[in-house]
């Protein structure tokens, strides 16, 4: 941040502003302080018969990698609505939002991921969508653990391979944060 | 929105930019795109022996109205810790959390509500926070309803009171969004 978008001036500092208990980027001139807050990333994990719908990556960061279909929260649409956007537009795949299966936060970048359990409204159908190079429906035997893109995506999807193996059910998934015992990175 | 963050020219424009499929303020001079998201509500319902932490909020909106301890999730801290921070900074009580509580959205302010369930960490204590009026331990009988803050804390202090009542225990409670069916309005 250079300038101020409100005035236009350049005299922006970061600083904590009066009554604040953390430095904020403000513009000195119209002292306006601009807030910066966390990102909402909404995905699904859409199974069928031991099946996982994942994409392979078209886009940086981690072009040609796999992951589940995810992406940014938008303004104006509800978690559920942008899990299911995003699976339409990374798998190509209609999906019917089955119940909220992970709730955790990544740190380091400022994110909390909200990621449901869903299922393929009506028929099996999936495509790439532009941003993948690649859909797939993978037997939970066959993830390809070793080429995900994120950490935060293999934390959804071990904690779904194994309420799969133990056969009880799926409830609901949190990742306490601790700093000292292997945060998600990204 | 009136100048560029990036390079202080106020040719700004409200338009889809290229590849994507909504409206983005962006730079029609040095083409950067400034993407808007949701932000997220942290904060906590504490109670012990049937009655709620409730702060009664000293500022606007709703200046004199009374709310559960919560605000807004800050950078590089976890949905855990913002709740914990807001209800200490809003209550001045030390919250241990027990679990995730209620998780909705609030579309038309372009929010995403996660509210947890705790209890005092060690003795019961609590103050008015620099943010508060007062703040008392309400029983669930007296719950103030026609003088809280918002409908989304409605919600939530209705799912406890109600879960209180049944005595079944505390699930977690999600408020699917339908623009045709009482959407929380704030």
């Amino acid at each position: 941040m250079k300038f101020c978008s409100q005035c236009g001036s350049p005299s922006i500092i970061f600083a904590i502003p009066e009554g604040d208990d953390r430095e904020r980027y403000q513009c000195s001139d119209c002292e306006i302080v601009f807030y910066q807050n966390p990102r909402v990333i909404v995905g699904c994990i859409v199974h069928h018969q031991d099946k996982v719908l994942l994409c392979r990556r078209a886009i940086q960061p981690r072009y040609g990698f796999w992951t589940i279909p995810c992406g940014f929260l938008e303004n104006g649409e509800s978690c559920e609505e942008g899990a299911i956007r995003e699976t339409f537009e990374e798998a190509g795949a209609k999906a019917n939002i089955m119940d909220l299966y992970c709730v955790y936060d990544v740190i380091h970048v400022n994110q909390v991921y909200l990621i449901y359990r869903a299922e393929f409204q009506g028929d099996v159908g999936f495509e790439s969508g532009i941003e993948s190079l690649e859909t797939q429906l993978v037997d939970i035997e066959e993830i390809p653990w070793d080429d995900l893109a994120f950490s935060s995506i293999r934390f959804a999807l071990e904690c779904f391979q194994q309420d799969v193996s133990e056969g009880q059910g799926f409830g609901l998934h949190k990742k306490a944060y601790n700093k000292n015992l292997d945060p998600l990175r990204n």
